[in-house]
């Protein structure tokens, strides 16, 4: 039986093109905006944390600047960046983490990396693990190819490292073994987490953070 | 002596129709996105999850379409289901857990259904013993029939099942015995919640989230 | 030393008026919306539960009808009650609640009833003790009276009890012994505060849910 | 390896004037007002409590008057105090812990007294032990001269105290041993932070609030 629940009919404007055919940058530039907004009005990106980005095709992808405050972003606060070039001037430390994912998987069209509590939390309290395993939640099923609550999900978690370039390497070499995985959590860091377009890398966002929170409040009651 | 506190004087513009004597599909859906609304305000609908119906008549209810986003419903998401009928093109997959309760009773011209958080987190924790009982609170007189916090409200919790119409069946089952009852949870997955009016299932959410959520914080202090 | 960080320089327009001195129904009316919206937009009055009045004079008090939704009460939804006199036909079953307050002291010129969490929870654990005693936070300063964090306040939490006629007598029994008081709770039901005006009142209902909530957090860390 | 995630390109409008150079009293009120309504939009400053504060030059700062409720504040409730001078008439108590900050570091152009939750218990919960020790999070990278989440960063504790000039030496006195700081909490009361300028304090506010939280849910699981 498909589960429809999750099943959107019709993405938000500016952020539904197929990355596969190439987009504008002025429609990727909204999506990473609409990203950027939804997270601060929710509080994941305190102190001007956290980036977001969405791929206009093979090569490039809009990303949001170094400093730029997410919760109030405007176009005048994302880039272009090339996906395997040299480094933008304006791009955050934390580019590569979103450049090498668009090159290493064709089917991302966009990526957010958020500060949520749960996820923060979480991510220190299970680093010696080495992931977090979600299972029989029925909010699985907000993630492609997911359509039972009889499922589990792994989330990665990597250990935090200020050199982004051998951070991201790690990130591959974690995410080439098992999944599909839908984001990842570097300890006492936050989440990454992606989709085929902005819209439903929203819905990612919301879901992993639904599904965190209501982990870290399982595991308080033990 | 009669607790007032919870009585309405008048339903929301739209969503006091007496589904008895029939409301039109126009007045119903405003219904529907009323609830679904305040719902997504205060994030119970994450990443597309829920839905929401309010009955014409016997035959017919309006009912949130697949795949729509809750928290920006318009009246464009909502379809003209009926409700012994054959499946609508568009029809949730949860459609079933609807229109089966519509069959069962003839009183009810309203349902949500919601993934809040104490809801979820705590239709796991009881899974086992296969209800939670609500006791002794005063919000309990939001729910008709309950004139005093010398109460109780049993709410059944089933486990989830992709099968929904094989759940509404065993739902049905459930809500047979014992009672009267104004919602049930899925275990893992959320809540059912249902009321004479949309106006009036808009109470009961809030009512539910708010006891389930004093519930669950009595819990973690044990 | 006088703390003045708590003393307000002037009132909210409609809410500062002298009850001794007498206000008119229209500004008292507009105290009592202020409340309730105040209450409203923070979760504190779920499913129509809440009532809130500003006194008049001696003899009169406006007060929320029975069944308002106080979320998104307006002026159709206060009535204008006698404080001594015969029940008025819209008045809420909790009316003696806010009227016996009205006879015993004169100096209070608002009443707020509020069902926030932390109030709820706290209400049920202790009431075996009969009070809550809140003690060195610098947020007591907010109360008349208290100039010093090196102070405690007693919450006396009184049994639920649906004769509310009952229940106000056994209140200002309560209240009688020690204090000064400036609100109780009831059991599992929620919490009542008050003030000389309504603006105060606002203060004092923000003082008792961020200290009610500081004390379920320290408590919970046991 | 430098960490640019929270760099910021361009500080908000009327507050990124450098107090070496000198900020116009009008400037500087409108910082104030930001702080103000940052921290009131987030509750941090419950029944009028917490204070805000910009830097003029050597010799004067702009400051919330007493008694303004800073949720809603605007220049009408911001007084041009003296760094070393008489108290104004209309300064609040708390004032000598701003000015005293100011005489004491040059590079300090903004101040911001909150009451956050997670820093209220915290304080008390940790008074013994003087300080908290913030260490391993991603996110202390939100202050200056911290670029790696190997690092950690102590807030002083210190005891409440009405006599704020009394208190506010003792808080001198603790800054001077250790450090750098960015901020102290006064127990069961809540923290002070500061920065270059208003938006950076108000990136910090942001910064302490969420690592507070996170702290108190990872000691919390303890």
């Amino acid at each position: 039986m498909v589960a429809a629940e999750f099943d959107q009919e019709g993405e938000l404007v500016g952020m539904d093109g197929n990355p596969l055919q190439g987009v504008s940058f002025g429609e990727a530039a909204k999506g990473v905006v609409a990203m950027a907004r939804f997270a601060g009005a929710r509080g994941w990106v305190p102190a001007t944390s956290g980036n977001f980005s969405v791929r206009l095709d093979e090569e490039r992808a809009a990303l949001t600047a170094t400093g730029a405050n997410k919760a109030e972003l405007d176009e005048t606060g994302v880039i272009e960046a090339e996906i395997a070039g040299p480094k933008h001037p304006r791009a955050s430390a934390e580019a590569p983490l979103h450049l090498m994912r668009y090159r290493a998987a064709p089917d991302i069209g966009a990526i957010a990396h958020v500060h949520g509590l749960a996820a923060t939390v979480l991510s220190r309290r299970h680093e010696t693990a080495g992931h977090i395993r979600l299972e029989g939640w029925e909010l699985l099923k907000a993630f492609p190819g997911i359509d039972t609550h009889e499922a589990h999900l792994d989330i990665p978690i990597v250990p935090n490292d200020q050199d982004t370039d051998r951070l991201a390497a790690l990130v591959e070499e974690r995410l080439t073994a098992g999944g599909p995985f839908h984001g990842y959590l570097i300890a006492g860091h936050g989440l990454y987490v992606w989709g085929r377009t902005a819209a439903e890398t929203i819905r990612h966002m919301e879901a992993f953070d639904f599904l965190l929170t209501a982990q870290m409040h399982e595991e308080g009651a033990r």
